[in-house]
This record gives structure tokens, C-alpha cells and sequence, in this order.
């Protein structure tokens, strides 16, 4: 099982995130690239750190609003958004290459990521915006109902793609997130999370709110880096499923 | 010869340059990279205007300053004006690979293009970046004698560096370009813009504003392409070099 | 009658509109504030080319987004919309201070005065802003039926309204503009324009895009300045609105 | 005697300074204005604070620098950092007319302060900026020898000035600032620091790193409120200056 979690989100001296303490924790890194969080030398520390951790990279490009950390809903035109994702792609993969490793997947971030899994327009988009700049890199989707979408995006452009789950976010009945403004959407006792997390990598389920069992096959589980106890679930997560014999790795090679 | 301009410096809604005229009268464009120009959609539809035009790309990075468009000094750390390049330069790099081309060179821009030209260490942190990033891309710099820098440089490191010159510029008796705020140091005259061309591309050299004979060994010649008259200029030297046989042709093949 | 025109979209090096051929030709002029386009520079500049006209000041404030030319929808929260309305038009307001003037009222722009058209919050959440700031500052706000919406804050809050009318474009039935998408939705002849917004300012009226008279009472007409066949259509309005005696003057004294 | 902070230089989701745990501590807050930090709705929020705190409220405008956090030099021409200095100082106004309070001093921040320290023309733009703005606002400017060249220009244009000087930063014999490249530059010592602040405010003086006693007329004390030890070492100064009948007040009333 592969835990990707965003990473290089802080921006000149505002920092975000729990990077150095996170990084020896996952297997692949969605690093900001400079619009909605992220800057030049943000990018590049990063891309070190990754690397000297053995932990794949990725590009977690967002909309063009700092202000709104890329939450904020914004109508770009497809050509806008293509080279919007172009741009930024670009930008990491030259820190890789500068450092001797290479991107290996894709991550929308924030609102752009939600548009992406409603909207097939932009899910096209983005995706033929990864082929035409590399097409070995992979799209990390949103696993459950939704992906079906990105599934026949997939079959059709030759896109490599890998579906996420979280184990910290409560599902519906129908295999999608339930919002956050829900009660109990966001899960935060440690014990609770590991054991959705083992569900989710054994099973390829998890227990809706309902109290129903859901299908859910995810290459990936997504955590999160932004505070002690955000670390703390992640090592928790670490060690159920090390007990269980779940080998941690990247989903990509 | 080859003749290099700076393109792709529009913005959302703003337009400058005239690239469409421009861009078939040229053999090598320096396109904006989004910090002090351009924009990701603009810097897509001018690589693919380079390519159709079958004109050398090249990465034009700035300082990170829009509203002065990188023509206002700024001090960077070298680490960050490091990143900095890697990353304008990488953008680009997303396109030309989306379009089946590549980059074959870099030339900084406005005020960091100045900055280079007279410290060391400011053009040794760009040189690096370039050579991490992919050494077969050449730095476009300024000829004569503040070019001997960057021939140390290009040797010491294994950096291929194109030299320019300017062929609407003034140069005083000592090889560098005559100050903007002195009278004549920008010469409009078409006539005299393209003998003073032929003179630097036949002889590696041209008359200093005193009248002496200066060497000025350049393998790309830097025009403009900022309104009607810039391009009748560029025209001007075209044919003026074509008559003499002069083959014009990127400096990299 | 009212003639406005959005003034001062300039951005550092990059040039929008022709402000010191239309300054001379307008009543109120709506700057700019800095977040769509205008920088402060270009605000100072055209805060003195308005007073010296004699030209009504109004804020112009748009979205955080340049690139787009505020002209993407994007989702702010109340908050964040209230404090960037008082933001850009304090900025406006000490440019007019500084030089012994004031801003008189307050319009939008683009995807922002189109989201408060349609929905009250946003217009609600823009008056306020202006009332807190200085309500003596009047609102521009779409004359026709839309507008019913604005009367009501009006009332409401004690706030004051100028209705605008745009005699360059077509008006459905419903008493709307008609999409920029519709063939003939706007319109570029100069005495076509001319007498439309005569029949605006001595009518309270205009026809439809089916032939219908619909109602339109406007204190003030929107006119464009960014090229010279839009300052032609100026000087077209202002002979005919002269011819009948209508007097040109701003709608706030 | 005043106590003044820094305030207010948060942006969108990053978090910078403990503003709520610092307000009741001090006696005048220098608001960021959205260039180098703050954003606007960051800005209103800081402005009910102080207003709710009974803090005075003053201006921090900066370059257009929110990677470098204003700490960067620029080389911005005077029109440009005239028009910069209204924007943000009006910006801020706005809020504080909105609730009903009102700016009344102007401290410029990082690069900017330090340039306006060392350069009589850019401390002039600044002061005349102000001056235009609103006469009864004050310019915060450093005490000690650097503070004559203020103290002309006060009595040349009628500017209000009001000196500053840092109880935790140590002192050449010459009344400058110890670089803080040199050891011991910034004292973090709670007892030195609240004593220092004594001496400043009662004997109008201060001990140089030579053990010279130099004389620095100060009317208000600049603190810093970036985490934890900071807030300890305000309380320590309230506490000793309080111990010793010294009034903590806004320099101007």
C-alpha cells in the first residue's frame, strides 16, 4: 500500500505543514507547485527531501490563488487550465531533474481535485495535460463511485491512474465522501483511522454511515501532515498495517 | 547569424510584442516564463508558434516582479534566485516537451539579464541552474568585453554560452553597451541598424560611439519586437545579411 | 445624463484603454483598483487625469485576479468579498485625498458586477461595504428589470443607486442585456449606438432585440474606451445627446 | 511610554505572529497592508482587534514582495513607492473608517525601513506620502543618531514623527542598530531586555556594545510578537516599567 500526503505548501516565511517529521513517514509526496501554495525554493527543498527519503514525487498543482490556498472555487477556460497544469508539472519535474529523479504521478489540489471528480471536462483536461508532457506519470483519482469516470479516462487516453482512499473521512452509502460540514465527517481518533486504513488495504471496502460495506480499491491511502496529531495517525496507521504484513511502498515503481 | 528576440512577454488581457509578425522573421525566441511576463496559456501558444515557425526556444526568466516586468533590481539569495530559474526554466521545458520540441537555451531577463552581465556569482548561480536542469541548453550573454566572465564560466564548467550583440545599441570604446540615458545609445535609424548588423556579423566587430573599432564576437544578434517600426527594422537586417549571403540559422543547431 | 467608462486598467508595463483620449469625453470615470488591473502608479495617474477633466471618481474594484482581467467567476466567502470591496476602494480613496478630491461612487467589475445582478448576497455584501466605508458613495448598478433587487437594498439600507443602461448593446425583452454569445449583441455602429442612447436618456426606454419597447430608466450610459472606433461611438453619443440639449454631467453632483 | 507590534501579517491560510495573545499587551499595532503580509480580510480582523483592544492603529506598508516578506531590496523609482505608500496606507484607512476608528501613525516595514533609515530621498517619498494622505498621522522612525535626517524633515514639511527604539536589539557606539550578523546583536534574555527598556524609557539613553552610554530619545518601544518567548518578554517589560510608574500609552493621543 502506498500513503501520499501534500507537501511543500508553505510559501515564503509562512510555513504550513509538518514536512521533515512527515516525509520518513510516506511513500509518495504531492508537492505544491507555487500557485495555490508553494514556491521556488519551497519546490526544490522538497523535491530534496523526498528524494533522500526514497519517497516518490508528485506534482500537486493548483489554481492560481494564493489567497484562497486553492480552496476556492475558480472557472478557468480548458486552455487556461490545460497550461495551467502544464506549467506547473513542468516547474516540479525540472527540480526533479535537477536532482537527479523524476515526477511520477499528478495530484490536483483542493478545489480543482473536487471539480476533477465531478466535472469529466475537466478530468479530460487535466489528464491529457499529463500525457502530452509525460505520459508515464500517473493521475491519482478519487477512489469509489466516482472513479469510474477517470476508469474509462483511463481505458480510452492510456493514462496511468492510481485511486486514493481516506482513512480519516467518513464515506456515503453511495462511496463518496460525506462532507466535511457533516457531523463525524472527519475522523480523528487515532485507533479508528488505523482500522479503516487496514479495511481499506485488506478488504478494498469500507464501512459506510450507514453502517453498510462499500467497495473501495485504492493503490493509495491519503493522509495529512499538518500538525502533531495528524503525524501521530499517520505512525498509527504505519504500524496496524506493518502488523498485518501490509508492505509499504509506492504504487508506482 | 542568428537572430534572437524576446517573445511571449503578454499577460492575461495585456498584450505586448507583436510575436505573429515577428516570429517568422527570427531563428531564436526567448520566451517569457510567467514571473516578469507571459503567462502559462501565452507561453504555450508561443512555443507553438516558435515550432511552426521552426525557431529556436529559449526560456527568458525574470525576477519575480510583474508590475515592474523584471526591469527593477531585487535582491535574491542565490539559493532563491537558483530555484527561481529552475523553475521558469522547467515551465517552458512542460510546453516545448508537450509539443514535441525542446529548449535549447536560456537569456535572463531585463534586470537579472544586467546583474549577470556584471557579477560573477550571480551568472555562475544561473549557469549552474541551467546545467542541473540540462546542460545542452546554451546562456545566451553579452558579448564583448564583459563576455569574458562567461567564457571562464563556460569553461570551468562545461557551459555552452552563445554570445550577443545589439545591433541597435551604442557601445563605448570600452565593449559594453552605451547607458539608455545617453543621447544616441539607442539608434532607430534603419539603415544604419543593418550595416552596423552586417559589420558584426562579417567582421566581429563594430564602431564605438568615439569612432574606434571595437571586436564584438557574437553568434546571435538581439532585436526587438515591440511595434511596426522594430519590425521593419528586423526586415532592415534580413535583407541587408541575406544580401551578402549571410545565412541566418539558430546558433544551435 | 451621466456618460461612464471604466478608466485606468493599465498594469506597470502593460497599456489597456486610450484614458487620456476618453478622460476629456466622460463624466464619471470608474478606475481600477489594483486586484483586476490598475497598479497604484496608474491609480495616481488617473485619479489627477480625471480631477483635471473634472471627471467624477468612482472605485472599480474586481476579483484577485489579474490574469483572468476579473473576468472568471470565482467563489469568495462574504468576508473575504466585503474586505476586498473596502480594501481597493480605500486605495482609491486616498489617491483622491492626495490630491483634494473624492470617490463618488462605486461599480464592480466584470464576473463581480455579474454575480451581484444576479445575486442579492453579493450585492447586498458590496453595499454594505460602501456604506461602512463612506455612504455618500453611491452604487452603479444595471438599470432594467435586474434592478428592482438594488432598489430594494437601496430602501433598505439608505443607500444611493445610480442605474446604469449600455446603449451599445442589445436588450432582451425581459429588460436584460442580451449574451455577448447572440449574434447582434453588440452593437458597433456609431449612429445606431447614438440614437439608442438618446431614446435611453430622453425615453427612459428602449427596443428590444423583438421590437418591443422595454422600460429602462438610467441616470448614467456605459461607454467603452479601448480603441479608437470606442472613442468615435463617444464623440458620436455626446454630439447627439448634445444636439437635444441634454445636458452631460455627473449623476452625483 | 508606547509599546508598538508588528500586527496583522498573516496571509490567507498562513498564520504568522500571535496577534490575539499580543493586542492587550501593546499600545500601537502596525498593520501589514497586503503587500509584503496581511490580506484584506486579515487586515479588517486586525483592525477590530486593536480597536476592541484600545491599541492605536498604524499603517505597515511594505514592497510588493509577499515571497520575500518585504525583506528583500527593490529599487522601486519614487513615483512608484509614492503610489505604493498611498495605496496601502489608504487600504488600511478604509478598515479603520469601517469601524470607526482611524489610522494614526505609518511605519514602514523591512527592506523599506531600512532603506528610509539610510536614504533621505526614499524616507522624503514616504513622509510627503502621509502628508498628502492625512497630516495627522505620524512616521515611525528609528531614534538615535540615524534620526536626525527625520528630525529635519519633520520640522521642513510638518510631519509628525514619532521616535522608536528596540529593547532587544544591542547598540553601536554610534547609535545604530548592531548588525544582526553579529554575536549577541538580538538579546533574548527576559531581565536584560525589560531593563533595557527601562533605561530607554526613563533615562532616554541606552548602554552600547562598548559599554558607552549613548542617548536615545525613544517614544515608543518596538516589540515583536512571533511566538511564545516574545509574549514572555513584552509581559516582562509591562511588568518592570509598570513597577516603576511608567505609563504604557499611544505615543499620540
Amino acid at each position: 500500500m502506498d500513503l501520499n500526503c501534500d507537501m511543500g505548501e508553505s510559501f515564503g516565511t509562512y510555513t504550513i505543514g509538518m514536512d521533515e517529521a512527515v516525509m520518513p513517514l510516506i511513500t509518495s509526496a504531492n508537492i505544491a507547485c507555487g500557485f495555490h501554495g508553494g514556491d521556488p525554493w519551497v519546490m526544490e527543498k522538497t523535491v530534496i527531501l523526498a528524494k533522500v527519503n526514497k519517497v516518490n514525487i508528485g506534482a500537486h498543482p493548483g489554481y492560481p490563488d494564493l489567497e484562497g490556498f486553492g480552496r476556492r472555487k475558480m472557472e478557468l477556460s480548458p486552455k487556461e487550465l490545460r497550461s495551467t497544469m502544464i506549467y506547473q508539472i513542468g516547474a516540479l519535474r525540472a527540480f526533479a531533474a535537477a536532482h537527479g529523479t523524476r515526477v511520477t504521478h499528478v495530484k490536483p489540489h483542493g478545489s480543482l481535485y473536487l471539480k476533477a471528480v465531478e466535472d469529466p471536462e475537466t478530468a479530460e483536461t487535466i489528464a491529457r495535460a499529463i500525457l502530452d508532457v509525460d505520459p508515464e506519470m500517473a493521475y491519482i483519482a478519487l477512489a469509489g463511485k466516482k472513479g469510474k469516470n477517470m476508469e474509462r479516462l483511463a481505458r480510452t487516453l492510456g493514462l496511468k491512474v492510481i485511486f486514493e482512499a481516506f482513512p480519516d473521512r467518513a464515506y456515503t452509502p453511495e462511496g463518496t465522501l460525506a462532507p466535511r460540514s457533516m457531523a463525524g465527517a472527519v475522523i480523528s481518533d487515532p485507533h479508528t483511522v488505523a482500522q479503516r486504513a487496514l479495511m481499506m488495504a485488506e478488504e478494498g471496502a469500507i464501512t459506510a454511515i450507514d453502517g453498510s460495506r462499500i467497495k473501495l480499491e485504492a493503490q493509495t491511502l491519503c493522509i495529512h501532515g499538518d500538525n502533531q496529531g495528524a503525524v501521530d495517525l499517520i505512525k498509527g496507521i504505519r504500524t496496524t498495517l506493518g502488523t498485518r504484513g501490509i508492505l509499504l511502498a509506492p504504487a508506482l515503481g
